[in-house]
C-alpha cells in the first residue's frame, strides 16, 4: 500500500499557500498569552490521560458531559482509534466517495474491506446504497471535502436511524458551516462527531481534535487510544482557543464573506463552483485542465491542491484566503488562462 | 479486552510523585526559551508532516542521515506504529516478560497473538526461547521496566542476528545507562531502536520520541503513522532540548548518584533491590506486603508504583526523585514499617 500524501507545505517568503485549508488569520491572542505563562512543570510531568482540562472546557462549550467527549491528537487520531476499534479484515469501512484520503489509508493499515459509493455529481448522499453496503463504520465528512458540501441534517438523521453500526460525521469544517449535526449524536447511540480545532481556530501546527458520541461508545474508544496520546501544551492552547469563541467567530465570517466573494470571481473566469459551506472551494476549470493551472499557478508561487483522480482531476480545491490573497489568485488564473 | 492503565497523576501540593518515572528536575532553560519566543504562524499552519527540523536535529546528534529516523508523538505512538506495520492475526509479538504493559495492549488492539516468555528472576534474558518463538515483531526493552535491568550489548546483538523478524529495542530510559544499543541498528537491518524525550529529557508533558532504524523500515513506518502526527510546538521544544545535552547529562549524573544512595537506604530497610540502570528501583518489600506499604505511603501524600500481577505483587516501583523527596520516602517507609 502507500501511505496518505498529506497537501505540499512549501514555506518561503510571498508563497501563497492555499492548498491545505489552513484558517489565514492567527488564532486568538489568549493562545500566545496562555504559552507565554506556560508552568514548566506541565513540561516535565505526563500529561493528563484523557486531557482533562480541556475535555471539561469541550463539555462547557457544548453543554455535554465530560464522558461524552474523547480528546485526540488531532481529529486524525481520532480516525485511526475509531477504525482500529471498530472494524477488522471481516468489517468493511463504507464511505460515499469521492472524500477525505485518510479513510481508505485507515482501512488498509487495518485491512479491512473499504467500500466506495459515489456520490452523483451534485454530492447527493447515495443514502440507499450505504444503508444497503451496512459497514461496521460509515464515514461521511460534512462539511465535505473536496467539495465543501454539506449533507442535510434529515438525511443524516434517517441514516444514523437506519444503520445498524457506526455512523462518523466528520465535522472538521463545521465552524464554516450554516448547521452542525451535534443533536444527532445525543439523538442516536451509534453516532460520532469528529471536531477539530485546526481549522476554525487557527491551529493546524498543534494537533488537537475531539470526538462527541455517547459514553458507552466513548469508554470503548478510550482503550484504544494512547494512554498520554494528547500534549499537556496542546491541551493548554486548546482551553485558550476555546475561551475566545468571539475570535474564532469573527474570522468565520470573514471567511465566509471572502468565499462567496471568490466564488463568483471564479464564476466570472467560468469556473464551475461547488456550493461550498468549508473554507475552500472545489472549482472545475472551464477547460477541464485543472493539472496544467496547478502548476502554472505553482511557479508563481501559489499553492493550490490537485488531486489526480478520477471526477477531480478537471477541479482545484482552493483554500479561502485572506481577500488580498484571494485577489492575488484570481488576477494570476487570468492571467494563465489568457 | 481492557486497556492500558497508566500511572496515576494525582496533583497536588506536597504530593511527592515517584510512581511514573518522570524526571525529577525542570527541561533546560533554552526550552521555555524556545517556547517564549514561538512563532505563531506555526500554530496556524500544519506541521511538517516528518517532524523535518526535529528530525533533523536528532540526525545531528546521532551523526546518522535523517532517512534512518522517523518522529512520532512520544514513543508510545511509535510502538502503535509499529505494531500496526508489522503484525496481524496470523503474525504474533513476542516479549520476555513481565514487561511494558501496553505491548500486550497493542497486540490485542490489533487482534495479533501474544507470545509471552517468562525472565528468570534475575533478568537474564531468554535467548534461546525468543528466538525459537521465532514472532513478527520482539519487544524489549532495556534498561528494562519495571525492573531497571539492562540486556548486556552481545546478547542482543546475537539475538538481532538470529532472528528472522524485527526486534524493538526500547531505550526509553537509556540516558540513565552506562551502554546504548544504536550502533546494532547501523549493524543489523530487523532492529529498530525507540527512544522518548520524556526522562532523560524532562518532557513528558509534551509527546516526543523516534526510532532509529534502517532507511528501508523507517520508509515502511512512514507509510503508517498519522500524515500529521507531530505538533510543531513539540518539535521547536525538542530542538531545543536536543541542543542542551549539558543539560540532559547533568540531570542524569545526578539522579545515578541518588539511585545509589537510594537503593542503598532501601537495603537498609531489608528490601531486596534489583541493579538499575534506569531512573526507578524495583524493590521487594521484606515481608512481600507490597500492596500494603503503597497504600500507607499513598495515605502519606507519597506516590509509587505497585503492579497487582504475578512476580511483581511483592514489589515497588519507585522512580528516583530528588535526595530530598527519596529521603521523605525512606523516612515513610522506616515509620510504616516500624
Amino acid at each position: 500500500m502507500s501511505g496518505y500524501v498529506p497537501g505540499e507545505q512549501l514555506i518561503g517568503t510571498n508563497i501563497i499557500k492555499i492548498n491545505s485549508n489552513e484558517n489565514p488569520y492567527p488564532p486568538s491572542p489568549l493562545v500566545l498569552a496562555a504559552l507565554r505563562n506556560l508552568d514548566g512543570e506541565l513540561l516535565r510531568r505526563y500529561p493528563e490521560p484523557m486531557a482533562g482540562r480541556f475535555r471539561t472546557a469541550v463539555s462547557a462549550a457544548l453543554d455535554l458531559p465530560s464522558d461524552w467527549i474523547i480528546v485526540g491528537n488531532g481529529s486524525d487520531e481520532l480516525l485511526g482509534v475509531i477504525t482500529r476499534a471498530c472494524t477488522s479484515p471481516q468489517r468493511q469501512i463504507v464511505c460515499p466517495m469521492p472524500t477525505y484520503v485518510l479513510y481508505r489509508t485507515l482501512a488498509q493499515i487495518q485491512d479491512a474491506e473499504f467500500v466506495e459509493i459515489p456520490y452523483d455529481d451534485n454530492y447527493n448522499l447515495p443514502l440507499e446504497e450505504i444503508i444497503a453496503a451496512n459497514g461496521a463504520v460509515t464515514f461521511i465528512a460534512s462539511p465535505h471535502s473536496p467539495s465543501g458540501t454539506v449533507v442535510p441534517l434529515d438525511l443524516l438523521d434517517k441514516l444514523a436511524a437506519q444503520l445498524q453500526s457506526i455512523l462518523v460525521i466528520d465535522e472538521a469544517y463545521v465552524d464554516f458551516a450554516a448547521e452542525d449535526a451535534l443533536e444527532l449524536a445525543k439523538k442516536h447511540n451509534n453516532v460520532i462527531i469528529l471536531r477539530t480545532l485546526s481549522k476554525g481556530y487557527s491551529l493546524a501546527g498543534i494537533r488537537l481534535g475531539f470526538a462527541v458520541a455517547n459514553p458507552a461508545l466513548i469508554a470503548g474508544l478510550m482503550k484504544v487510544k494512547d494512554s498520554y496520546n494528547v500534549d499537556a501544551i496542546a491541551c493548554i492552547v486548546g482551553v485558550a482557543a476555546l475561551q475566545d469563541q468571539a475570535h474564532k467567530n469573527a474570522n468565520a465570517e470573514k471567511i465566509k464573506t471572502s468565499r462567496a466573494t471568490l466564488a463568483s470571481e471564479l464564476q466570472k473566469l467560468n469556473f464551475d463552483v461547488c456550493p461550498s459551506q468549508a473554507n475552500f472551494l472545489l472549482a472545475r476549470s472551464p477547460h477541464g485542465n485543472a493539472e496544467y493551472l496547478y502548476h502554472s499557478l505553482k511557479t508563481r508561487g501559489i499553492l493550490v491542491r490537485y488531486f489526480p483522480q478520477p471526477r477531480l482531476e478537471d477541479k482545484l480545491r482552493i483554500t479561502v484566503g485572506t481577500d488580498e490573497q484571494n485577489a492575488q489568485l484570481v488576477k494570476a488564473l487570468a492571467e494563465i488562462m489568457g
